[in-house]
């Protein structure tokens, strides 16, 4: 890469002229990323009327074809259904002979062997594969935003064929637009989210659908499923198709996943079905202490801190909490009621920027609150 | 029961004076409904310094036994730990003769069955088993709450040796304080209960377990496990000993509902390994027509609405949302910042009563937010 030809060679910043291919919520999101971090942003989609929704949402400028997008980029970032991704990413090696070209797909090994199939094997030092762990549950460029992009973890995932400073130049670029770049192998990648995002899907909508049915017989289920079954199912409510993709083309290792979780459940069932009480309290006990060390870990969101505050149960409460955090300066990432398994209420996680977390204690025990800090 | 002798003729009143045997936070949060609702309340626990705990947080009388406690009792509560409560229910049955007795345990079938092993037959007419769907992930007098009983679905399960009129006296009671009585048999609702509370108790603490074992070689995958994985573990931080009683005590129920799941994730898994994407698709496309039909539903509270709206990202967002509903006084009783699979937010889900639904979504309408009533 040090031989190619610098478009600007008095800039600095390692990719100032970046390209979207898809225009959906992500590729949009990352436009305003890379927008609002000064990179100049062109893209295109293959719905005509998606590029130009998202040249009204992020300001990007929509081409008519890929090649015109792409041509003149430091960088593209592919970030098309799954099926899209091997062809987008050859065309876009081919168009644009300068830029590193990253994909977006929440899958890597499977992709990665479709884009050496399809590829230029020249180009393929100029591939780096990619997962930005960011999203909505909505869809669509209207629903895009920076924040999408803001403190997640990326992914990087390259190969032994890539070159070293088209590692470096995508994460550059990612950190410069507010996410946080991890580099893994895509096997790895793969094995990671089999366990930490494909088998938690998988086991929320095989709970959901089981619940549906036992219902079709006994309507009243529903009416004894507390705050703890809807947590557990709010996952069932994603993207069928999306998830039939990420799930059939990651199959080995969601299969591997989905047997180890179900010897897991098995092991327990024999624990309860042979009242072996000692044995269940210490199954349970070991998932308790793993659970309150991630309470104490960021998950996606690098940076942040939980701080747990009880509030009195009357109207007005969330707003004196979320006011007193507010004239104190201090932004609420999120906010979760923390419903126990039976359903109580009461208790408030705040997630704060971790810089701000001592300040959030503080502001709240000047507003006559209790925090308790998790992490 | 009518030819029992009234305490009080002219009381219309079905049950004024409440006993409470086992002042935890479930306990003596009912005294605290109770109280609320114009009851008196004395109170026993085996340990005098949580009774002492208990008087001083809900301004019950502690006594120094259970006679003492229950003398006198229209109305007497069991809830003790589900070990205790046989016992606990044949001496208040033994010493208050004018007294219907409930218990509170979070199963039903085996307790029955032990009461019934233990109590003198004659006083079973004035058992009535119970379970109030309230609770906190808290414990202790000290966090106890009337709030917590607020609303709640508190199911009755009466045997046939149990007087109408005992149920009567329970249900209308329970009503009095605040709750909804949902009346099934015993073996219905542990079956149901098995499914709706059991059953996602223990998929969540097997991920969580799965997750922590692979995080030994695998340090890094908690950092790809976002907002999904986050929600399937919460469960996961449960009290081991507690849920060690409930499933081997309901446990053929339990190990019936991890069957039927298993063979759910077996299936998936199978759809996956063979590449069926269209049998995927169809699967997930069913769990998520029933969970978007779940949202319309109230689960444990009854009369509330979920109405969803969008908050931009920005300082003081949820302070300037919550802050326009307490100034059009309109009671928040929950809210969710939705996550989706992978991590995103600004959606918001609030949750008030039914009757302010209507209420709300004009005062945020008015507020400039585009309110979506989901429930």
């Amino acid at each position: 890469m040090t031989s190619m030809p610098t478009p600007d060679p008095s800039a600095e910043r390692p990719a100032d002229r970046v390209a979207i291919v898809g225009t959906g919520l992500i590729g949009t999101s990352i436009a305003m990323a890379a927008a609002r971090a000064g990179c100049t942003v062109r893209g295109w989609d293959i719905d005509p009327d998606v590029a130009a929704r998202a040249a009204a949402r992020s300001g990007l400028t929509a081409c008519t074809t890929v090649n015109e997008a792409v041509t003149g980029a430091d960088l593209v970032i592919i970030s098309t259904p799954i099926g899209a991704v091997a062809r987008s990413v050859s065309a876009a090696l081919r168009a644009a002979p300068d830029a590193v070209v990253a994909d977006a797909a929440s899958i890597k090994e499977h992709v990665v062997a479709e884009v050496h199939a399809m590829a230029d094997p020249q180009d393929l030092p100029r591939y780096v594969p990619s997962h930005p762990l960011g999203g909505s549950e909505r869809s669509g460029p209207e629903h895009a935003s920076a924040s999408v992009v803001d403190g997640i973890v990326w992914a990087v995932t390259p190969t032994d064929e890539v070159e070293p400073e088209a590692v470096g130049r995508l994460e550059g670029w990612i950190g410069r637009i507010g996410a946080q770049p991890v580099r893994l192998s895509p096997e790895r990648h793969d094995r990671l989210v089999a366990f930490a995002s494909h088998l938690p899907q998988v086991a929320s909508t095989s709970l959901m659908g089981l619940a549906a049915t036992e219902e079709a017989g006994e309507p009243e289920i529903l009416l004894l499923a507390a705050g703890g079954f809807r947590d557990l199912t709010r996952l069932a409510a994603s993207n069928p198709s999306l998830w039939s993709e990420i799930l059939v083309a990651n199959r080995d290792r969601v299969a591997s996943a989905i047997d180890l979780y179900v010897s897991r459940l098995v092991a327990i069932r024999d624990e309860v079905l042979e009242g072996r009480g000692a044995d269940v309290e210490r199954t349970f006990d070991e998932a308790k202490r793993a659970r309150l060390t991630l309470a104490t870990k960021p998950t996606v969101r690098a940076g942040v801190a939980v701080v747990q505050v009880e509030i009195p149960d009357e109207p007005g409460a969330l707003a004196r909490i979320t006011a007193v955090l507010g004239d104190g300066r201090v932004n609420i990432e999120d906010l979760q009621i923390v419903h126990s398994p039976e359903g109580g209420r009461g208790t408030v996680h705040l997630t704060v920027a971790a810089a701000t977390a001592e300040e959030a204690s503080h502001v709240l025990a000047a507003g006559g609150y209790d925090p308790i800090r998790l992490a």
